[in-house]
C-alpha cells in the first residue's frame, strides 16, 4: 500500500502515514520544495484522505555548496514545501536537517482517520474502468530538458521537438509534479472509488501491477490509453523506446492517481476533476478497464497515445512570495 | 520540544511524532541500527511518553559500498533497528531507502495520545532537582576508540588511558546508545516529573539551556555533577579540553533524559531505574537543582565528576538472531 494504516487503540481510529524523500531533479529549488511535498501527500490522497495532521520536512544540505548558495536554495525549497502542504489544508511543524554529499528533499505525513475517511486499496471488480488524473512522461520532460546542454544527447532527438518545445514540456511537467492529488483524493469518495494508487518510480505498469496484486477479487487492468505530455512519445521513440515510456516502466515523480471506478461514474469524474477550481483545470483520463483475472495488469499492443498539450507558466517564489511573506523555518532536535 | 504534539479533531487526543536520522558512528552496523531506533524514540521518552503507534524507518545503502558489503551490512543495521523498535513495544511498517555517497539511518516515531499521556516539558520550579539518566561522554569514546589507528592522535592520550580500557569504554557507550530511555519515561510519572528533555547533540548544556528557556516559572538549571563513562574526562583533558566535556558543550548520541523532579522523589527515582529490570541496571544520578532565575542553564566551576564504571559486553547480532529469525525488510513506495 501507498501508506501505512496503524489501528489504534482510540475508538476506531487509524494512524495513516507515510514517508519519502529524495533528489532534486528540477533546477528550481521553490518547485522542487512543491513536488516534494506534493510527492509525500500523494501517498495519503491515493486512499481517498483528503486531510493531513502533520508534516514533517526532511532535507539535507549538500556539503559541496558553498555559503551563498545554501541561503539562496535551501530557503526557496523549504518555502516550496511549506506552501504546498498548506495548498494542503496541513502544516510543517518539524523534521530533521542534516548536511550530506547530496541535497536531500523528502517528508512525512500523518493523520487520524475514522474508518470512512480512507478507501482500502482492494475492493476492485471486473467492469471497473481505470481513470488517470495527471499525464505520463515527466521522467522524459526532464531529462529530454538537460539533454539542450548534451550536443549528442540532443542530437537523437532534435528531429522531433524543437527547444523550445523542450522547454514547455519541461515546465508542463513541472507544473504536473507540483500539483497536489487533492481534488481526485475527495472525488474519490462521491463517485464511490473501488482502489487506487498513485504513479511514482516503477511506471504506470508497475503501480498498475502492484495495486493488481491487493485486490479482494479476481480482476486484472487492462490499459488502453496513454495520456502523455505532448511530444514526449515522440522523443522516447526517437531516442530507442527511452525509459520504456510505452510500455509504462519510465519512472513518475509526485504522478497522478490511478483509480479503478464504476463504469458509470467514470465519465463524471473526469469532468468534475476538469472543472474544479483547486485542481486548476486538471484532466483526468479513462485509460483502461478491469476485468476478470489472475490479479495482474498489462498494456495493449499499441495503446492509443493521447498527447496532452502544455498549458502556461509555472507558479514561481516571487509571486509566492508576495501571497506569503512567513520566513520559512524547520528546527527540531 | 524534542517532539511535536498535533491536537487532532478526534475526542482530545494529540499526535506525537518526532524524526532523526544521522550518519553511522558506531563500527557495528547491528547495534547502529539500535542506536537509531532508540535515538528516534527518545525525543517521545523525552515527554514522558512510553508507547510508540508507529515506526518508519528512514535509509540510505551507500553507492560506495559493493553488493557483498550491502548485502552483509544493511540487513544488521535494519534487524537492529527493529529489534530496538520490538524492545519499545512498536513496530516499523514503512519507511524509505535511497542510494546516497553516504549512508543514512534513522526513523520516525508517532504516537496518538490522550491528555495524560504526555508530560510538556515546561513545568519546573525552584527547589526541583536535575536527574540524567545516562553518562555523558560518547563522542569521546567514540573519537577515542577510532584514534587507536591514528598514532598522532593516540599519542596525546596514550598516557592516560590503556588500548584495552578504551576498547571497554566504546562498548559501554554504545550499550549506553542502544538503551531505551522508556523506563526513564515511565518513571517520569510514577515520581512526577515537571520537565524532561533527551540529551543529544547540543550536549548537556545546550539541551539544558533549551529546556530552561521553555519553561513556564523563572527558573535557572545549575548543574553541580557530571557522570562521565570512566576515564573520558581524563582523555577530554589530556586531549586540550577535547570537544568541550567538562563545559558539557560534547555531543552525545542517543544520551539520557534530563528530567527536572520534585527533590523529595529523585532519590527514589533513581533507585528504581537502578533496580528495573528492563532498564538493564541503568543508573540515574542526581546532578543539580532549579533555582529561581531568568530561564537559563549552568554548569558551576570544578563540577564534580562522577566516574561511572564500565559494565558488560553489547547484544550482539548473532545473539539477537537466536530470539528473532525473522528476516528484516522495509518496503514501501
Amino acid at each position: 500500500m501507498d501508506s501505512c494504516v496503524i489501528p489504534l487503540r482510540h475508538g476506531g481510529l487509524s494512524l495513516v502515514q507515510t514517508t519519502d524523500f529524495f533528489y532534486p531533479l528540477v533546477e528550481d529549488p521553490y518547485m522542487m520544495g512543491r513536488i516534494a511535498c506534493a510527492n509525500v501527500l500523494s501517498d495519503l490522497y491515493a486512499m481517498g484522505i483528503t486531510e493531513c495532521d502533520n508534516m514533517l520536512m526532511l532535507l539535507s544540505v549538500s556539503q559541496k555548496m558553498n555559503e551563498k548558495e545554501r541561503e539562496q536554495v535551501m530557503p526557496l525549497m523549504m518555502k516550496g514545501f511549506r506552501d504546498a502542504a498548506e495548498e494542503g489544508g496541513t502544516s510543517v511543524t518539524g523534521g530533521q536537517t542534516v548536511i550530506n554529499p547530496w541535497i536531500i528533499v523528502g517528508g512525512v505525513a500523518s493523520v487520524v482517520c475514522q474508518p470512512n475517511d480512507f478507501i482500502m486499496p482492494e475492493n476492485a471488480v471486473p467492469g471497473d474502468v481505470l481513470v488517470l488524473t495527471k499525464p505520463l512522461g515527466t521522467q522524459v520532460a526532464v531529462n529530454a530538458h538537460q539533454w539542450l546542454d548534451i550536443p549528442e544527447k540532443w542530437n537523437k532527438i532534435k528531429l522531433v521537438i524543437s527547444k523550445e518545445e523542450v522547454e514547455q514540456a519541461y515546465q508542463e511537467a513541472m507544473l504536473n509534479m507540483a500539483t497536489l492529488n487533492r481534488t481526485a483524493a475527495a472525488l474519490m469518495h462521491k463517485f464511490n472509488a473501488h482502489a487506487a494508487t498513485d504513479i511514482t518510480g516503477f511506471g504506470i505498469i508497475g503501480h498498475a501491477r502492484n495495486l493488481a496484486q491487493q485486490q479482494r477479487n479476481d480482476v486484472a487492468f487492462v490499459i488502453h490509453n496513454l495520456p502523455i505530455i505532448s511530444k514526449m512519445a515522440a522523443i522516447s521513440k526517437a531516442g530507442g523506446n527511452l525509459f520504456g515510456l510505452l510500455q509504462g516502466t519510465s519512472s513518475e515523480t509526485s504522478g497522478g492517481l490511478l483509480i479503478c471506478l464504476p463504469r458509470e461514474q467514470a465519465a463524471r469524474f473526469c469532468a468534475e476533476m476538469k472543472s474544479s477550481r483547486v485542481g486548476d483545470g486538471q484532466q483526468a483520463w479513462i485509460i483502461g478497464i478491469v476485468e476478470k483475472g489472475s490479479r495482474c495488469a498489462r498494456i495493449i499492443d499499441k495503446p492509443r497515445i493521447i498527447e496532452v498539450p502544455y498549458r502556461g507558466s509555472v507558479v514561481n517564489a516571487q509571486e509566492a512570495s508576495n501571497n506569503n511573506a512567513s520566513p520559512p523555518q524547520v528546527q527540531q532536535t
